[in-house]
């Protein structure tokens, strides 16, 4: 069942470690079909260079397994709860990829201070408040996922696609696996250039709103006028 | 027609990844003939891989459409711009390159503080003022061209061959595609030494003139002697 | 002798460099073998990409050498104390990674900033103090493990297997050679990330307990549920 | 002639690119040929994928050219100058590797803070004074030369086998070229390695003496006792 999407989380997967974000297995990606309302996922603690796609473990959006032989990432709960709330995406990427990770660390967001961000963030990219006590002894990884959710609640997450969950690492997603993929790659972009602009210039503000929704608008929505569509 | 000049546009673009300058789609390079005026350019948002001789667009000066299937690079306006006042060169190459785009995201010029910049640069390379908010809201990738000539006022281009536009990147320019591209892997490399430079010595003056005058002069004009010519 | 071991040892020390963790010959792994009390070690100065399983040379844990024509690693007397005195160790790395060895270098230890960190350290990886003139002077080798030792006086080497040689650079040991490998890649990992949160927020403490006790449990001890055991 | 020489010249040029301390044509290696007192080296802005045995060119120490059809690198006079002044070097190499070239710029020697310089460095790698206007504009090349003896007035070459020359970058030597650009990459590793030190402690020390004299001398001299020999 779900043959394509599974090709396509199976891409993706292996596509992390191509695009230098995952250090050993420390990253998964998933994939929603939206018809069925199932998710299918990297298994836990297997090496990419050894994933095939009948590795891959399905699950309906409460965490019942519908498929698959091997345990599902133990950040399945944190997707869980994105697919649930986040309407309308189609795949979430989980890394340490270490630009965005030092950020996270850090406990900061990431400020629009270009237009690389501003071509796939419509602003800052946020970080999580810490978790308390109680959010990481109890249903953890639930709980992360709830977290993120609360950090958007006044942030449109199609049109952030990222966020730095505190003290830990990025959560991307997208319309589908592939984009989410391609958004974890544009944000370690930005957290690196955004590091060392604040080396440069400590007190920059961000970028200019103006040229913040051109560039973001001159990609996504009704008037996009960049590339062949 | 100009098959030369495309064949040349076209490694020119293919070398752009080759050179770690770009990630996805994030550049292009363009090709100026003398002879019929005409423009070669990258289409909009083809990524490198996929990239042939055909889908290259041919346009005049003013942005009619020659020759090509592909809607051409959203950055074609500013392209134009420069090859109209920046008599003598015939290559443009735009990227997001992450050192140099740190400094236009700083907002600051590089000076030149070693003998690697004066192999190629006559001095600072310049970052434009921010662009008004009329300018981005109108005619905005011609407008980014006029900043840019703007901020040449008193700038040789042939001796400067770059440029950082302020919240955005880099553009770099040559004799023709290649030594734009030249140029540009030569900015990345001056704008990452600058900033460790710094980092060891925040307040290291720039080079000393003569040693300016020295470096590229033994590259450049009529005295050189660097190289088999 | 020990063939399984030495072919453990061979292709953990070809690691190194496939990690990117050595320059040259800048490193050296070892393996334990419990019954026999024999110790498996990289020869000193012998290039990696000539490094064959008979050049590995088989001491006991006195520095007898048992088998092997070359000369074992000048490290081997600080391999011998740290498996006489952190019982259940099984294999040991020394590397001069550089993000790992610029902290060394430093003299600073690497709180836990993070669950990158957390997933594989219980806490902060701690720096020695600097040895005296006398043990540099005397049996310097040795005198490395036993101000190692001296450092974990208070700290569990099974739940930190990573130290930082004050002005030197990192050991990493495991329950076996490859897990050493493992332990010293995330040590690199965290280092560098370690260093850019600082850069970001200097201010920034170690992470909450709950969030380290919750990382470092769900990966390690009777009650992890990381992985597919 | 020399036919072993310019093999060993060749290898040593093309291993500049092999370990990523060159950018295009940034750097050159020469030997020099004790016997006959001839120096072979790299041939002016020759790439060094294009790079021949038969474009080498061999000069005596009075900078004649003995054999080859190309113009020598317009560095060719310092490196006349090194070989009669440091006797005892066989090998010179010249890069803008971009740490090195980064203290470079900053005016700064690079202290000794760890074992991994005092295994190849005994001590500070010195920077040289700036050139006047009077070097610069006459002799520039082989005044470089003169200001590297000079900086060496109390400082054994063979014991210091590289140089920061100010607002420009490292030349490195050794008994052989090869062991000149085994150096070459060593200073540039304690270049990057030294920058985030001093990130992590500004106020770090340079590393104890007598830690400098063991790694230096257990390497070096006639009580060595690191490698096979």
């Amino acid at each position: 069942m779900l043959e394509k999407l599974k090709q396509q989380v199976l891409e993706a997967n292996l596509a992390l470690p191509k695009h230098g974000l995952v250090t050993f297995t420390w990253g998964n990606v998933s994939g929603f079909d939206k018809e069925s309302g199932l998710v299918v996922i990297k298994p836990s603690g297997v090496p990419y260079d050894q994933l095939k796609v009948e590795d891959l473990v399905v699950l309906d959006l409460d965490g019942n397994i519908v498929e698959g032989k091997l345990k599902p990432s133990s950040d399945t709960p944190t997707h869980l709860v994105l697919y649930k709330k986040f309407t309308g995406i189609g795949g979430i990427v989980h890394t340490h990829s270490p630009w965005a990770t030092s950020w996270a660390q850090a406990g900061k967001p990431i400020p629009a201070l270009g237009t690389t961000q501003a071509d796939y963030f419509y602003g800052t990219v946020p970080c999580t408040r810490k978790m308390t006590a109680e959010e990481i002894q109890g249903q953890y990884e639930l709980e992360t996922g709830n977290v993120i959710v609360e950090t958007f609640n006044n942030v449109n997450p199609l049109e952030i696609p990222s966020v730095l969950v505190h003290s830990h690492a990025p959560f991307n997603w997208g319309k589908d696996a592939n984009e989410a993929v391609h958004n974890a790659v544009v944000l370690e972009e930005c957290a690196k250039m955004a590091l060392h602009t604040y080396q440069l210039n400590p007190d920059v503000p961000p970028m200019d709103q103006e040229l913040l929704d051109k560039h973001y608008l001159r990609k996504h929505g009704a008037n996009a006028y960049y590339g062949q569509k």
